[in-house]
Parts: structure tokens; C-alpha cells; sequence
């Protein structure tokens, strides 16, 4: 028979409710083996909810009751930034034999979310030898091929034989089952890395084979220092399930697994949306302290109100036409918004489109060409359809060309503005999802108050 | 010696320039061979910028010259829709020995980007197995196992022995060669999924035993409807490169692989990323026609118009107060764009938390208690600050308790509308990325501009 894991079936709020009664008893009972069992059938993506919803007293209480290798894969399938938190709050010493349990990367993933207090105290806890790699893992920025690949692999000296590597793959069966060993890796005398060999390939070969005949010689690898967004081009263009990394000095230090880049490609997008929105100093989950909460927030929320005091000077200088022709407050806010979104489409486009690698920030006047035009018959289309609006509403033809006239221009401006400014973020160095909504709201803001406001003034004989 | 990909170190226009320059003494020479290498040594990335910045001849020209398997592999190495333009553009049997060379996933991703007549005129000149492939993934959801899945597996039945599988594998070994496969199908006599054997395991047994006594009995398989959001869930807990998917009946049908669910994941952050701010349809390349570009856009800016007029009608409404005084209308888009960005960091949490299942659309409460705290404090420090903004810049006490008092009521208001409205659209089956901020921000403007405007004719004396 088959264990399908079908979709839930269930409604969400049963599901979860049943596994909090079974949670409930396996806690009281402090049985193991029954929370064992309680993690595998729990239904798929329910184990980071049901731990966010458990008070810290309960979480430890179940923690402490697992295994450590059902704690460190129960970790490893919550998101980062909670596990950290989990961690960080046992002892010291029970927290280390979880990371004991634990990959590589997955390990400086997690110290890395902690303070250097609680990671140094597990640090110091743990076996050493794991200790010291995840010190020399560390060193790395972790989007770098040595930040994210696995120090766990599989390496020949090119002289073994297939019966050698069969050998020592027989005898070491236990410890290499954690490996997902792909390849495995040949070196010559100095630890250089000389040839790659596949599973199956060693499957075909008889047992006297040297290896270093059996090998790809010279494969791709990367450097330790390459970067994610190279990497991931890298492996687009492969269909490769691992690269060696090499050091400075040509040295095998690691594997970078294709599954891997993608994970970390999927939490930047993830941290690329939180930032778009607002959300600075990387994932908010709501189990974070309410201070950092709030005070992450507002450290974005100050600066924008300071451009929008920028923005708002703009009308502050007008307020004798605004005060003539007062329907104007009434459009003001819509220009200033109508545009703002249309310039938000083009840099997300902008933004996509640099991820994506179809365009990069030296591509200025390609874009501009592109935008330009959609600017200009979109802002056409706007505006007379705003213009026809304030007409019908408010009666007056010059307040229709007016707003209209204000809302095609400025679209125009912002979707070129758009479109442009996270080329300019990106070759600068800077970050395009996170800079550029802001600074694109202050400046369409300021011109479309600008534009209403000094049309207004030019049409004013006609306005009242 | 090894071949390592370093980070690109010439200066990125350089890099392009001279591909640019060699492409095009390629093309002229009409030079298959030459094609092939400058494919392979082109900088890591830079193929989709390349394609994306030739003209629609040249792109052509290019692609003729390609051989059908490096053709193949190009179009797996660009975003999809540019894959997809790029050969509904060829002729139809042109385009279809490409796709022969694909693997099955890829086949119905890209045609499914393409019109249907389109996609039917190269299904047609396929090989007629490929294209009767395809034609059963394409009735599947591109977002389940089985729109996810590849078809090309290994399945074996329970009484093969190791030895009959090693034949078989040095017997295909060139077909078998693009298969990537980690795990062997073990069937019965009624084609249903009993087992899978680990190539590892197949390498240190005997050949005479039966792979049934070999093989992992009971295997974890996944039903062909199973969603993109359960699979993912599904992977996180365990470490598989790929998982059987079984049809109704219980048959083995096909493969996810882990990294096709993480690169799914991956595309669906991105259109998020794009519904987010305000680009339906799908991903927008630079590439499309512009009247689908424009279109597309629009499309959301005139439901945004709507929802501004809907907003700016309770200006409308306070036409005397706002002429009495004018000041006001410094401060009615800062109010509402202050509220608007509390809201939308709200938004992101919500959506993104939902993302990573740590909560759920029926985790209503908790949510609204974790955020009313944050948006009371956040709302006095904001309320405050604007209120001595106010103060200071008109010396007007009461226009600084007026603004201020309406943008502490008007954030806290605004985080918990944004916590909770991706919670409730999730709930009834809508996107939560898509819809949440224009809800968001015409009630926040409503909200705003209504708190500005009565709290000023509760204090009008005050004001003038």
C-alpha cells in the first residue's frame, strides 16, 4: 500500500485543533516517541503555525521532549528567523546537541539570525570539530557560494580505485546517509580539485577502474566568493544538482547544492516584498519582540514622513490658488496617487526585469525608449478620462483640463521616473526594492501637486 | 587544470559589447560550431540580456544557427515568456524539434505562455509521443504535481532482480543520460507505485536479489492534484530530491523534483511581487507588444481611478471646512499616505506569513491582538510627531491636535485593516497580494481624509 499525502481534506481549523488536543497529552505524557510520531503525521505546513501559536513555556516543553535529530529537522522546516528564536531560547547546551544534528549551512543560517552572545554560548557547546566549521563558514557574506554551500561531501585522491571509493562508501554507509551524496569529487596530491564522478557512472564501471579514468575532468566549479545572483544564473544554464567551490588557492572547501541557491533565492524575494512594503532589517514574523516590531517599522515610517512634509510644501506654496479654487483639494490627492501607481508598475518591472537578468543598470536608454511611449498613451488615457470626471462632477471644463492635463503629464514623468530609478539604485549598489518606491512617491507627489497647482493658476480667470 | 566561473571582473558593458561584437561575426559566418562555444562562454546571466536586446531578425538568425539541443537548453536559461515569444515567433516546425528536445515540464510551461494556435501548430509537427505527452500534462494546473511534474522516470517491476536493472541502465545509458535520476520506481503487476530504490543502495548490493527486497517499501508518493503551496510544505520535511506522483488509480505518473517546486516557488514570488504593485496578467517583459503593455497596465489603473474617486468624494463633502481653512489641504495626503504605508507593512507581514504557513486566514484574533498594540503605539509616536510637524510649521496649536489626533486614530485603523485583509481575502479564496492594498488604501483614504476633516469642524472655532 501507499502513503499518498493528499491535499487537506479537513477544514484548517480542525486540523489544527485536533493536533493541539494530541499535542496536549504526548506533552503531559512526556513521551518521545509519540512526539515522534506526532511531527510525521502532522499534515504538511503545519508545524510552523502550530509552533507560533504555543506559548514559549510550551514550545520549550516539546522541544525538550524531542529527539535531537526530530528537533534539528523540525528546525530546518520552520522559517529561519523563527527557529532562531526557538533556539536561542533553550539552554545553551541542549540548543547545541540540536545544531549537532544539523547541516552546515542550515547551521551558520541559524546562528546568524542570533545575537553574538546566544550563538557564541551554543558555539562553545558544540561538538568542536562542528564548531570550527561553522567559525570558518561564518567568515562568509551568506549570499556567497561559501556562505551557502555544505561542507559535507565525498572526495577521492585520483588514484583510488572504484573498489576503493565502493569500499569506503560500504563502511562509512551510516554517516554518508545524511550526505545526499551526488557526486563525488577527485583530488590530485595538493587537494586540488581535478574531476567530478557520478553515482551512476561509478554504477557501470568495474571494480579495478581508476577513478581518475572514470572521472569529468576539469569541471565547472565556482569560487567561494562568487555571489547568489551569479550562482543562480550558473545553475539556470546547467541542469546540475550540486558545484564544487573552491578557494582562493583552488582548494575543494564545499558543494553548493542547486536546491539550495534556490531556497535562498526564494527568501530573498521574500525579503525583496517585505522591503517594498516597508518592512526593514530583514523578515518580520509577529513572534518578534513587539518593541523591535514597532521600532523597525517606524524607522521607515520617520523618514517618509519627512518626505512627506517635502511633498506637502509644494501645496503649503499655493494655498492663495488652492484657497480660490478649493474643488482643486479634491483632486490633488488623486493626481498625486494615480501617478504614483503608475509609476510603481514600472519599477516593479524595472525591478523584475533586473532580477530576471534581461536588463542590467547600463541598459538606460533602452528602458527609456520602452517607457516612454507606454508613459505617454497610458498618461493620454488617464488624463482624459480624470479630465472627463472633474468636468461631469464638478461642471467646470477648465478644472477638467486642468487635473486632466496635470494627471497626463505627471504620469508620463512617473512612469519614466519608474522605470529609471531602480537602474540607477542597482549601479550605485544600492538596494532598487527598497529605495525606489520612496523616492519615486516624493518626487511624482511634488510634481503633480506642482502640475495641478501651477495650471491651475495659469487657467485661474476660467476657474472662478 | 580546473575550469573555474568566476565573478564576472570586466565592467558589465565591456562584457556585453564584446558578445555583440563576436555574435555578429557568428551570424555572418553562418557558424553552428562557433554559435555552440560562444553560448558556452558567454559571462554567466548575460544570455536573456542578450536575446532581450536583439532585434526580432537578428534573434531569428541566431536561433536557425543553433543546434536544436543548444537551442533547447538556451530556451531553458530564459524567463519563460521569453522562451515562449522567442519560439512562437519560429516556424511552427522549427520551434517543435526544439521542444522534442526539452524535458516535459518545460514543454508545457512555454506553450502554455503561447495562444493556442499557436501552441497547436508546433504540438503538430512535435513527435507524436512527445506531443501526446504533453497534451496529458497540459489538462493539469500548472501549479499541481501534475503541472509540476516531469515524465521522464525509471520504473522497474517488483521482480527484476539488480541485476536486470544494471542491464537495463547499461543498456539505455545515452537515453537514460538526460534524466537526472536519483530514485527507481518499483511497480506491481497493476502499475501501482509499491517501492523506490535509492541508486545508492542498488551500487553495494548483490546482483542477484530482487530489487522488491532492496527497495524502501511504502513509499512517500503525492496524489497529481496535490498544490504547489502543499508540495512545498511537503519538501521542506524531508530531504528528497523528488517525489512519485500517483493519478487517481493509484499509477505512478510522473516526478516533482525538488528543484522544479523551489524554481515554481520562486516565479510565483516574483509575479507576487508584481500583482503587488499593480501588474496583472502575468509577468510583464519589456519584450511584449506594447498594446498588451499598456493594456495590462491600465486595466488596474481605471479600477484605481474608481477607488480614488470613491476616496476623494469625502473631501467633497467637507468643501467648507477646507476653505475655511486651507491649511487642511497641506495635510489631507499626508495623513492619507502616512496611514496608507503603516497599512501596507501590515499587509506584507500578513501576506508573507501567511506564505510561510504561520498563520492561517482562521488566525483572525491573534493576529488583530498582535497588531492593535503596534498600530496604538506606533499611531501616538506618528500622531505626535505630525502634530508638532503641524504646530510648528502653521503656529496653529489646534490644526496640530486636529492632524495629529486624526493620524494616531487613522494608523492604528490602517494596521489592523492591513493585518487582517489578506487574512479574510485568503479565506475566501482570493489572492491576497493582488487585492489587499487598493482595498487598504481607499479605506485608509476614506478614513483619513473623513478623521482630518470632522475633527476640524468639531474644532473650527479654534482654527479660525
Amino acid at each position: 500500500m501507499t502513503e499518498t499525502a493528499e491535499p487537506e481534506a479537513t477544514p484548517e481549523t480542525t486540523a489544527i485543533g485536533d493536533a493541539w488536543d494530541q499535542l496536549e497529552v504526548i506533552v503531559e505524557a512526556a513521551d518521545p516517541d509519540a512526539a515522534h510520531e506526532f511531527l510525521r503525521e502532522l499534515p504538511p505546513g503545519e508545524t510552523a503555525r502550530l509552533v507560533a501559536q504555543l506559548s514559549d513555556s510550551e514550545q520549550h516543553e516539546f522541544i525538550t521532549l524531542l529527539h535531537d535529530t526530530d528537533a534539528a529537522s523540525l528546525m530546518e522546516s520552520l522559517p529561519e528567523l523563527q527557529a532562531a528564536q526557538l533556539l536561542a531560547a533553550l539552554p545553551a547546551e541542549q540548543a547545541a546537541q540540536i545544531f549537532d544534528e544539523m547541516e552546515s549551512d542550515e547551521q551558520v543560517d541559524l546562528l546568524d539570525q542570533m545575537t553574538d552572545e546566544q550563538s557564541e554560548a551554543i558555539l562553545e557547546e558544540m561538538d568542536p570539530d562542528e564548531a570550527e566549521n561553522v567559525r570558518f563558514l561564518a567568515k562568509y557574506d551568506s549570499n556567497s557560494a561559501g556562505g551557502l554551500m555544505i561542507t559535507e561531501f565525498l572526495a577521492f585522491e585520483e588514484s583510488a580505485t572504484v573498489d576503493d571509493v565502493l569500499k569506503d562508501l560500504r563502511r562509512n554507509a551510516e554517516e554518508y546517509a545524511e550526505y545526499n551524496v551526488q557526486y563525488i569529487y577527485v583530488l590530485d596530491h595538493d587537494k586540488q580539485l581535478i574531476g567530478v564522478l557520478r553515482l551512476r557512472d561509478l554504477l557501470l564501471a568495474p571494480p579495478t577502474k581508476a577513478i581518475a579514468r572514470l572521472m569529468i575532468a576539469n569541471p565547472v566549479s565556482v569560487s567561494d566568493l562568487t555571489t547568489l545572483e551569479d550562482l543562480q544564473h550558473i545553475f539556470d544554464g546547467r541542469p546540475l544538482f550540486g558545484l564544487p567551490v573552491v578557494d582562493a588557492a583552488g582548494a575543494l572547501v564545499g558543494v553548493v547544492r542547486r536546491s539550495d541557491i534556490e531556497e535562498a533565492g526564494e527568501e530573498q524575494a521574500g525579503r525583496t516584498f517585505l522591503r517594498f512594503a516597508g518592512i526593514l532589517g530583514g523578515e518580520e514574523l509577529r513572534s518578534l519582540p513587539l518593541k523591535t516590531r514597532c521600532g523597525r517599522r517606524l524607522s521607515w515610517l520617520s523618514i517618509n514622513i519627512v518626505l512627506n512634509i517635502v511633498a506637502a510644501s509644494v501645496i503649503s506654496m499655493y494655498e492663495e490658488t488652492l484657497s480660490a479654487v478649493i474643488a482643486l483639494a479634491v483632486f490633488l490627492p488623486m493626481v498625486s496617487d494615480m501617478s504614483g501607481c503608475s509609476g510603481n508598475q514600472a519599477v516593479a518591472v524595472s525591478t523584475r526585469e533586473l532580477v530576471l537578468g534581461v536588463i542590467k543598470p547600463g541598459d538606460f536608454l533602452h528602458v527609456f525608449r520602452k517607457e516612454f511611449t507606454l508613459g505617454l498613451l497610458n498618461g493620454i488615457a488617464l488624463g482624459v478620462l480624470l479630465g472627463i470626471v472633474a468636468l461631469v462632477w464638478k461642471g467646470m471644463p477648465a478644472l477638467g483640463l486642468v487635473v486632466g492635463g496635470a494627471l497626463a503629464a505627471n504620469t508620463l514623468i512617473a512612469v519614466c521616473l519608474g522605470a529609471l530609478i531602480p537602474l540607477l539604485l542597482k549601479g550605485f549598489k544600492l538596494d532598487p526594492a527598497l529605495a525606489s518606491g520612496p523616492i519615486l512617491t516624493t518626487l511624482t507627489d511634488m510634481c503633480g501637486f506642482f502640475l495641478v497647482l501651477s495650471f491651475a493658476q495659469l487657467l485661474l480667470p476660467w476657474l472662478t
